[in-house]
């Protein structure tokens, strides 16, 4: 951010407002502060009769690996029409019944990922734009070495352990050498539950 | 927005861009897209020995109702760290041992709320800033109608209700009386689980 998208100065600063927590750019002619946001990321584990529907990328990064369905939410959309348009526009397929299958943090990009299990409504696939190729796989036949992202990995996995309904909640961390850590967290509550009724 | 925060030229477009999907803000000096984001929430349902932890407003809107700890995600955090930091700000208190408890859509504000159950690691709270008063409360000591948000109310209700392990996931969808209509997801994945065990 250059100049102030509300009066168009060039008198932006980067401070932390009186009361606020976090760096701010904030408009010394108009007194704007301009908060940033996280962007968030929706897709799905799209299945029919146990094969998965995956998208050979078309577009960098990771330009001919393959991926589920997904992108960026867009404003006024829930997170379940985001995974279903994503699918729709890489895939021309039909998502339906859609249950939360992971939340995934990547602070390091201030992003966060919600992805889906979902049933293929009818068996139609074909590429959209920013597919090469479209496939329904048996998870067998899943090629882990040539999936796009890391948390595509993650959820694939998730979803092919027993216990999906349980949500996977995690953490990506790139180290220096590019490599990924994953730290999940627990999801089971048992801890507290037990504490209440018992007390 | 109505200055380009790239150049400061006050030619501003809403156009949706050539393969695009989606009404952006386009610089015709620049050319820069600007692309507007969802606003992520964080916050948690903090208990110790069955008493929740509750802060009333003192801030609008909603000033003087009660809701739980609570607020924007920052740059870089994850929506566990947002939850701890947001409750450390409202009511000086400890979260711990955070487990994903609900999953809230407000298509109409472009927000997303992550709200997680914890566990309050000391019983010490004081309010912040932003908090006329801070409570441990009993369930049935818990004043419904005078709680800030129906997502505050949902929460509370799904953390309360048997099966807390099950996430809650939700669109919150306001009419034009101001009601609001809270349609929920199914969260159970069996269909596709057994369909998949029997293929």
């Amino acid at each position: 951010m250059r100049f102030c998208s509300e009066c168009g100065s060039d008198r932006l600063e980067v401070t932390t407002p009186y009361g606020d927590i976090g760096l701010r750019h904030s408009c010394g002619a108009c007194g704007t502060i301009h908060y940033s946001k996280h962007s968030m990321v929706a897709g799905c584990v799209a299945a029919l009769n146990g094969r998965i529907l995956l998208c050979r990328r078309a577009i960098e990064p990771y330009r001919g690996c393959w991926t589920i369905p997904g992108g960026y939410v867009e404003i006024g959309e829930t997170l379940q029409e985001a995974a279903i348009r994503e699918t729709r526009e890489e895939a021309h397929a039909e998502a339906a019944d859609l249950h939360l299958l992971a939340v995934y943090n990547l602070p390091m990009f201030s992003e966060v990922y919600a992805l889906f299990s979902a049933r293929l409504a009818a068996p139609m696939i074909s590429p959209g734009s920013e597919s090469l190729e479209v496939a329904l796989v048996a998870p067998d036949e899943i090629c882990w070495d040539e999936l796009a992202f890391p948390m595509v990995r993650e959820a694939l996995r998730h979803w092919l352990a027993p216990g999906r309904d349980v949500v996977d909640v995690a953490d990506f961390l790139w180290g220096p050498d590019a490599g990924v850590q994953v730290r999940r967290h627990a999801q089971c509550q048992t801890s507290e539950s037990s504490r209440r009724s018992t007390s």
